[in-house]
């Protein structure tokens, strides 16, 4: 049987396996979910084994388990580390999501689930790429290597102390990731830049309890309002960052990048529509794509003081808390921003309030050269399953564990997602287009075939 | 026996049955809690009945239930209308309080429960003091009509229609109302201005659903910047409200308050030590004390956007919401200055996001002349209590149903306070000196019998 037919005749199979991963809320930042984290480590780990891996191992890492699978029957062949997450993000506003977030549900040839493209239906793409071969084919054309973590929802914090004490193991050519979108249906992208991400929360404190609005209010400071008149000064009315040095590092984008983005199909009118916003914003002359891709940002991520129930609590707040997070560019650095960003807002802080900034989660951005040859490998993979030339892209997300693979172990890395921006991921009603699911095994296939050939070339 | 010693005698049961209100967590604006306002309404009532009341009913209003209940054995004396509330403020948030919210639990001669001091605790000593001249005395020197309502704290909507409907049954000479604090521990005051309030909600809405800070951000809004950025347009840099139109109705102190202001013996600095807050804040010009009880203001009573769970989620939110209320002062008026609010925040409100205010709460804010002669009376009684003059005094707080038993009654008010403003009222670990029960229990029959003559003197 071709590996072709095989993936054909065993798509029901490949879906309920998937399903089985979607039904455990494997939610890394939620402690109360600990158990369910560990329990899908493990059915990741028996899905390998299923696909024929060896050395199929559940590895402890100080936080959540990572599973790590290999083969290595392809002596002379170069070794391909793929790798990927099974942990989620909260399924929060659960109140929101048509099904439940953690019942796989069909409708409309996508299933509907917290976790269905961000990233369990991509990374076990690859899982069931390797099986298909195996079992047509009795050997994969590369050696492979999986690691598959648990942390990627809250900043791999265990992931690089493993590839640093692991690096004769995961000793590889090439990374290969799918954690990322197509840059529209149908239209397969190869992803050669991600942003990096600072992520403070900020905490005033006024009185040291909750206040009567009506007896105090008028003389004693307001965090509520003194966090709205901080939030409100980090952007100028360009949409630019106030915070000092905030743009020193930043690479702008090349004149090619720029008309590049400008051929991409995308339509700023359809896009605003789609999200039914009432209008576009963003940083003064760059593109909606630049913007969301290859320009920093600072965003609220959360907001929380006083009274948030129904109905109209007179009440003067002792606490309000603000989380913001920028996106990085290359070469702004998580760290500095994170310390500028704190500097600033304690500067705009009055001295009627306390005010205590917390990092809360880092990661710094990413770039391959466009020219790389691993990247037109993926692009002929590309084109043997789709039929056209992939798009490339930057993508605005973070991947910081990127980074972490090519300084750790010097890997040039290479993003080919099969998921689709408008998947709600992190957001309610995550769903995965069941089709993509399928090209993706076979897109993983292709894949392996190419990169065979990568090593050659290379040597 | 003399109503004095009786009062002592009773002092324990007198505790043991406020308690009994206490453990009732009728809070009025939650749905939830529906039957337990009903049941604190029949305990009222069975204490109305027990103290010597007759006629006592639980009457409907459409909302939460009224307590009626009258004493008219004293032909010819002057009728005075007692009011107060059972109903309290949500015991949110409750992992702050030391002792369960509706567990009484008595430290250091106080009782700490919700509801205590707000308005369980003020309007139950009238009550026992009634208990005690029928037992003592075997009557009253004047007549009694107690209206104790169950809406205080959701704005009383349907007090105003009993009254409208009832203005023969509520026919009287003064009114009588403890929902008010004495100035400090031992310095009791006339309260004789109340602020007003007008209460709104703003909700803010970007896309339809929370998106991806990575993939999103940058381009598409966000509704809690945009959140931050109108509410810190909303006042000055000298903590003047911005809204147009706000202050053109304010009637600003006369010299002779300012200079009654300035003798009230209050030390700024120790106010601040014992909210333990960083610093003071308000309108320019005018003192803490001024600020909180004679300036209309303008806060944040609660925000909420986007994630607010432990750890960082990298959303970017679909909404916002704060809730924003002002304090009014004469002659401002609620309605006005609600649609001026709301206006001025839709104007500010970039066309990027959509913007709805809705109206919450409102109440008028009111005044009395403070050479009125039922003042006089008051102050008669509290130097036979307490042994010195009584302050006289605005307060900052809001009981927008003085207005009406003006407008509607005819009556004049005079509010005579038992509590302190430190006792934390809508706040964790509210509390009620039981010292202060005891000398309100008195200062209601002194004042009974000082109104007495006042009818006499006015006629």
């Amino acid at each position: 049987m071709s590996v072709t037919d095989y993936v054909e005749q065993n798509q029901e199979r490949f879906q309920a396996e998937l399903f089985r991963l979607l039904e455990i809320p494997s939610v890394s930042t939620d402690p109360a979910r600990q158990g369910e984290v560990a329990r899908c480590a493990e059915e990741v780990a028996a899905q390998l084994r299923a696909a024929g891996l060896e050395g199929v191992e559940v590895k402890e890492t100080g936080g959540h388990p990572l599973v790590y699978g290999q083969w290595l029957g392809a002596p002379g062949a170069p070794t391909v580390l793929i790798y990927g997450h099974y942990d989620v993000q909260p399924e929060d506003p659960v109140e929101l999501w048509t099904s439940p977030p953690f019942v796989p549900t069909i409708r409309d040839g996508k299933v509907y689930a917290r976790g269905a493209t961000d990233d369990k239906g991509q990374v076990i793409a690859h899982v069931k790429a390797v099986e298909a071969l195996m079992k047509a084919e009795g050997k994969l054309p590369v050696n492979v290597k999986f690691v598959i973590e648990g942390e990627e929802e809250i900043g791999s914090r265990n992931l690089a102390p493993f590839l640093e004490k692991n690096k004769e193991l995961l000793k590889a050519d090439v990374l290969v990731i799918s954690d990322s979108a197509m840059f529209a249906p149908g239209k397969p992208s190869i992803v050669y830049g991600l942003r990096g991400l600072a992520y403070v929360q900020v905490e005033l404190k006024g009185a040291d309890s909750d206040l009567h609005s009506g007896v105090f209010g008028g003389a004693v400071p307001n965090p509520g309002f003194e966090l709205c008149k901080l939030i409100a000064q980090l952007k100028d009315e360009d949409g630019r960052v106030t915070v000092p040095g905030f743009y020193d590092k930043v690479v702008d984008l090349s004149a090619q990048e720029r008309s590049d983005y400008a051929r991409l199909p995308f339509d700023n009118e359809e896009f605003r529509k789609e999200l039914n916003v009432p209008g576009l914003s963003g940083e003064k002359g760059w593109t909606p794509l630049e913007q969301r891709s290859a320009r920093p940002t600072l965003e609220i991520n959360g907001m929380l003081c006083g009274w948030t129930g129904p109905g109209a609590k007179t009440v003067l707040p002792a606490k309000s808390m603000a989380k913001i997070s920028c996106r990085l560019v290359p070469d702004q650095d998580p760290e500095e921003i994170a310390r500028l960003l704190a500097e600033h807002i304690k500067k705009l802080c009055p001295p009627t309030v306390e005010c205590e900034v917390m990092s809360l989660h880092g990661g710094k951005p990413w770039v391959t050269p466009r020219e790389h040859p691993a990247l037109e490998c993926a692009n002929r993979a590309v084109q043997t399953v789709f039929g056209e030339q992939a798009l490339f892209v930057r993508e605005g997300g973070s991947i910081p564990i990127v980074v972490d693979f090519q300084n750790i172990l010097g890997l040039p890395g290479l993003l080919v997602g099969f998921g689709l921006n408008t998947e709600n991921l992190h957001a309610p009603d995550e769903h995965f287009d069941l089709g993509n699911y399928q090209l993706g095994i076979r897109l993983s296939i292709e894949l392996m075939r190419e990169l065979a050939t990568y090593k050659a070339s290379r040597l």
